[in-house]
């Protein structure tokens, strides 16, 4: 039929990286969801909300190399718009902008959709949902700060209850410290490219590649003890003292860390859940101090679900006032859909109804009120108001998966008493209409 | 200063048309939109998220005409991308793609940014918020459905508490059977066009130029009765019956609207809170059956705060299905800018925290573990961590406006008292660690 083929020409699945959920799942992301909110709230962060669209010369102003590249750019009448990359160049536009209004330091949470043209591929997403919070001080930001982002972190992963986890904690200044300190600081960026195929090709090749490079042997050595450290908290922060590497910024390094072991402990943050990684520096080079990563301890391939850290000033781009910060982000949207993946998240009913009140007469005043009442005392009611065989009826209860029905038939008008449906246990009591709520709840 | 003027050219402020808010005013959009999801899902409505991003040629296909014009389209790639302008495409779209995974009558409500390229001006937004209902059919669905709609948006604006509000219903087979059984079908848009200048040039004037349009002398006194007709909702109904137009069509509206009335009253929906309007149904095109609109009594400036009827079919663009529906839709972006506008609002603090523990003591870790205790009890709770003055820490607390503070001195620590300051009545107590929650909660 010509009609067939017409109306086959418009798609109808999302575009490749996207993500859209049917409802059984959209209700597990929503409550994940909640879940963040809840406790980034608990932890006094106000909310924020900016647009999806912003000037993109505010976007383009900050992200540079593959970022930009990925920016959703266009025009609509003589302005050049984007779509967000990220929530911290909108939040850096905030405060500039919202400066006079705002108590410093001002602590802010957002949770929003961000946008970013990659080429799609396993656990990358084009739009994807971002869960940040941030700390921004006026001038100056106390240390301290930076020990509540892994007691956020803690939080947050304990109550999503998604495994174990271990939050990874260093310190960019023992890199860069260290880099100065052997004179390396112009191939910096060659050394640390090298450093991190070290699980790859091994000890001795990376040895032998960086004497190639022209590091000296003696500082192959150096760099080699970094980053061959391990141990428990205290361990790690005694074997970078015994580095004896003389520079300012390493010995600040160690000093954060250790300020930063300190208070974490004090914020009841458990010691088996955090641990100093001195690898994780290299790759979050955006920040200036203390570094976050957070990895799920059984899933490992999953890589950070959890980043963030220290920057000296967030918004340099858009104003004169000096605004150092500490954040962290989760990417929501990869995490869901690889936790989903990995058949970690187990999905249940497709209804955030608790009872579905079931009309078997003719009569459905009985079900409306009954249904009204049950919603009036915080019970989320659905009434099934179709013409339809009882068989029916219950198929759509077991297919939203509804904990709950209660069936409102002449008799049960009659009688006074109601039929109430335990779908989980198959369990069927007759109650009078008082009575309802009782044994739903 | 060059540097100055560089910085300068980077501009902060939001895009006209859009809306951005600081957090005491956030804090209120939030609650808002909270309260409007939680009636949602107490009736039953699933949640739904569709990216912001749709093909092209799917929001083409139903926009048309002056949407059409306002849609944010851009290329990436090969693709012609486009950004939402209402969640109905999107939710029409959806329910074909995934019509075998979901169970009907699909209830869903989403929630989400919609953009239109509108030129801006007071009230209206490029982009904003629509919260959304709609319950939908696989082939029929029951007519009860269009009282639950009325039901929702009274638990909804009751909850809100934003001052009295009026829902207005009407039927499409009201205005349409007229205008057939007239035989003005074919200039029923003139007609009612001329009959929404009533109330601006009078009863006379509108008689006049139908009947220079046309229209009988007969018919132009029908349709003059139609539109006089006012009263309680059974007078309503009655007027409406002793008009005696033969159509089947109107016939039908009548029925619909009696029987709508009815099973709102089943629903507990307060007699005063809904009112048949009859004026309604001619802006209202898209629908083919009940219609609703709502209005806030106190600000009529407002217009409709909540709108929406019962369609026929959902997404003959994108299926074969027969997808009859019914919904509503909450602007929200632009109802909380014109109550705020209106000073309906009252904004408080710009923070959630309950709490301020304030450390006062160069031992922090009384302050940070007091903290992580009233969090753990469930009191949102933030600690000030900068090293300031007792004054500085104090007007920071004013700032946010937080309900309390809690001091934690070198005196607290060793007497094991803390002071807990209410800084809305500016009490002060000094009570044991273990009750500071009781004095809070």
């Amino acid at each position: 039929m010509s009609n067939d083929s017409k109306k086959n020409q418009i798609q109808t699945s999302v575009l490749p990286g996207f993500m859209e959920l049917i409802p059984a799942e959209q209700i597990v992301f929503d409550r994940m969801k909640d879940t963040i909110r809840s406790v980034f709230e608990s932890f006094g962060f106000a909310p924020m909300d900016t647009p999806a669209i912003e000037r993109a010369e505010v976007l383009v102003a900050k992200a540079g190399g593959e970022t930009e590249k990925q920016i959703y750019e266009f025009k609509k009448g003589d302005n050049d718009l984007a779509l967000r990359f990220d929530l911290t160049v909108p939040l850096a536009r905030f405060v500039a902008e919202n400066f006079r209004d705002l108590a410093f330091p001002f602590r802010r949470y957002q949770i929003g959709k961000v946008y970013r043209g990659e080429s799609p591929q396993k656990g990358r997403y084009r739009e994807f949902y971002q869960c940040d919070i941030d700390i921004i001080g006026n001038g100056e930001l106390s240390l301290i700060n930076d020990a509540e982002m892994p007691a956020v972190i803690f939080a947050v992963f304990s109550k999503l209850n998604i495994g174990k986890f271990q939050i990874r904690i260093s310190n960019r200044k023992l890199i860069n410290g260290l880099m100065v300190s052997l004179g390396l600081q112009d191939i910096s960026v060659e050394v640390m490219r090298i450093i991190d195929k070290m699980d790859k090709v091994g000890k001795s090749e990376v040895s032998k590649t960086l004497l190639d490079a022209g590091v000296s042997k003696d500082s192959v050595e150096k760099v080699l003890n970094f980053t061959e450290i391990t141990g428990d908290n205290d361990e790690v922060i005694s074997a970078l003292k015994n580095l004896n590497i003389k520079n300012e910024t390493f010995e600040q390094g160690i000093n954060e860390l250790e300020e930063l072991v300190s208070n974490i402990r004090k914020l009841g943050v458990r010691e088996d859940s955090f641990v100093i990684d001195l690898t994780i520096a290299r790759g979050l080079d955006y920040y200036t101090g203390t570094v976050y990563e957070t990895r799920l301890v059984d899933y490992p391939k999953l890589g950070s679900i959890c980043s963030g850290g220290r920057f000296d000033n967030l918004a340099e781009k858009f104003t004169e006032q000096k605004l150092p910060g500490v954040g962290i982000s989760i990417g929501l949207t990869r995490l869901f859909s690889q936790l989903k993946e990995a058949g970690v998240i187990n999905f249940g009913p497709a209804t955030l109804s608790k009872v579905l009140v079931i009309p078997l007469s003719d009569d459905i005043a009985p079900a409306l009120s009954i249904a009204s009442d049950l919603r009036k005392s915080g019970i989320a009611t659905e009434i099934y108001l179709e013409e339809a065989k009882m068989k029916s009826k219950l198929s759509y209860a077991d297919k939203i998966k509804v904990p709950y029905v209660v069936l409102v038939g002449d008799d049960e008008i009659k009688s006074g008493k109601y039929s109430v449906k335990n779908m989980n246990t198959g369990e069927q009591v007759e109650v009078p209409i008082e009575q309802i709520k009782t044994v739903i709840k």
